[in-house]
């Protein structure tokens, strides 16, 4: 997944420099559809934010109105789009966030103000 | 639009710095799945680069093998994102980007290493 980022955003242009290939539109709708549901892009916010770099399954879901098997679900949708990865020990499965992927994605849409209006 | 994206930016944290309240998610899930379809994704990209800042949508549906309704409906929720703006000359609608949502996601999607490793 990694090197596929690194081999793709080297591919690609960004959004506002030149109109994106059906192929890649394609490629990067997926990930942005990924991120496009309040409960995944909280899950992708209590992932991506943890300070020791993994979180526990068993600490994502109490944060939710929601049962273990649809956390997992949308948990699995992100992991499908290389968003996340994850590790089963023992009961728990636990979490992490994949930097290059978010990186990519940033970089994809950022414009020239980008740089300068942000800290 | 711009002054929403300004307040909410200074409001919101950033995916990997701390975890996403209910209604931030909401309403950058919204933006996110706006950007979730690959024919949004290429109107979007083919509107942002544009060089003269416009484009006539008699030029975009040229592009696709979809029908003109089908070009505007997703228009449409490109616009109620926030992501585009519009004005009807005479026949034709022409469109252009908003900058200040797209550097609100990339801000917002950026980690420690977005600003080292791209260009």
């Amino acid at each position: 997944m990694i090197g596929q980022t690194d081999e793709t955003a080297a591919c690609c242009p960004g959004l506002v420099s030149a109109p994106l290939g059906e192929d890649q539109a394609m490629e990067l709708a997926k990930l942005f559809k990924a991120l496009g549901d309040p409960v995944r892009l909280r899950l992708m916010s209590m992932i991506a934010s943890r300070a020791g770099g993994e979180v526990c399954v068993c600490d994502l879901t109490p944060a939710f109105d929601l049962s273990q098997p649809t956390i997992s679900h949308h948990l699995k949708l992100l992991r499908q789009a290389g968003l996340i990865d994850c590790e089963r020990r023992g009961t728990w499965v636990h979490y992490w966030a994949l930097p290059a992927t978010l990186d990519r994605l940033a970089t994809f849409l950022k414009t020239p103000q980008t740089a300068e209006t942000t800290a």
